[in-house]
């Protein structure tokens, strides 16, 4: 076997881990924490089922790549709540390590993209990395508000922290921050939201 | 809301329930098994990283949302296991069904789409789809390999069924087909298949 192959081969075999990295949210109408890869692959969908709410002309594979690809580093570094404040602060440089560490495995033109990919995400300057990031905050909301909102409740999370996080959603897609803003006001309403 | 989008996003949490759709494989080094949520994000990601042993031109997007795509309508009619004869005599009527009534939820437009995909990908017969189907066949028998082939040995697996079955990999990508032989051998060998 060539060594491109057996390398891909070990990288497909070392992602498997991302099934057993839990993150805070909970799946819909249940207590069972979702992992990463099953977060990536509802992130990937979505990119394509809500494309034409994108403001800025987007290129969608490239979107999906970002989502399917971006939360791997987690095998390295582990989920970081959002909310958690002290977690976020340390967060870049966790990432940053984890990136290095587990984007190695892969052949150096791979390597480069997927870190690349991986700093446009964070960066979230460019429309693909904004869409992107707006579905990676619109995804946990729905599925918290589909669970009356026990998770934000649980962790006390207040409105201008969500609101400040999802300015991000506001510059790339107008219809979905109406669609988060509507959510967050009935979960202040409801006391769910402080 | 308009109409498309509040019918996206109940399928978006429709589709959370793939998450707790359970397959015969078990994660690498463990006794969990895979969801088809993770199974599918496994195979879209496998099919960028792959994508350069395709035999034939494939249109890279497009393979991976059939494979991120396809196996949603197990949320209705559940997993069949490739190796269980009577249920693989009767998947092909209940998933037609189970098409028919996944599909159903979304906006007209993605209903034909997704179910235009899903025909082709059972129907293998073009370049996509057959690679679509490679990658599908190749992910569980890289995580049974893993596993010491623990799953084919637990339910008597036949070399010749697992031929029988990868004669798509041998059609679509000489390379993989390579690799998946030299699996399938070694497992002979060492009497984890008959």
């Amino acid at each position: 076997m060539d060594e491109r192959l057996e390398k891909l081969l070990n990288f497909i075999l070392y992602i498997d881990k991302a099934k057993n990295v839990f993150r805070q949210s909970r799946l819909v109408k249940s207590d069972r924490r979702e992992n990463v890869a099953e977060h990536s692959w509802h992130l990937a969908l979505m990119v394509y089922l809500l494309k034409d709410y994108a403001d800025e002309k987007i290129n969608v594979p490239r979107v999906m790549l970002m989502c399917l690809a971006h939360d791997i580093v987690e095998i390295y570094c582990g989920d970081t709540f959002a909310f958690d404040e002290v977690a976020v602060a340390k967060q870049e440089a966790r990432e940053e390590l984890a990136k290095k560490k587990v984007y190695s495995f892969l052949p150096d033109d791979l390597k480069k993209e997927f870190s690349d990919l991986f700093d446009e995400f964070q960066e979230a300057k460019t429309p693909d990395a904004k869409f992107a990031r707006t579905i990676d905050n619109l995804q946990p909301i729905l599925l918290d508000n589909a669970n009356d909102g026990a998770n934000w409740k649980a962790h006390g999370v207040r409105a201008e922290q969500l609101y400040r996080k999802n300015e991000i959603v506001k510059s790339s897609s107008g219809k979905l921050f109406e669609v988060l803003d509507k959510i967050i006001k009935s979960h202040v309403e409801k006391g769910n939201i402080e």
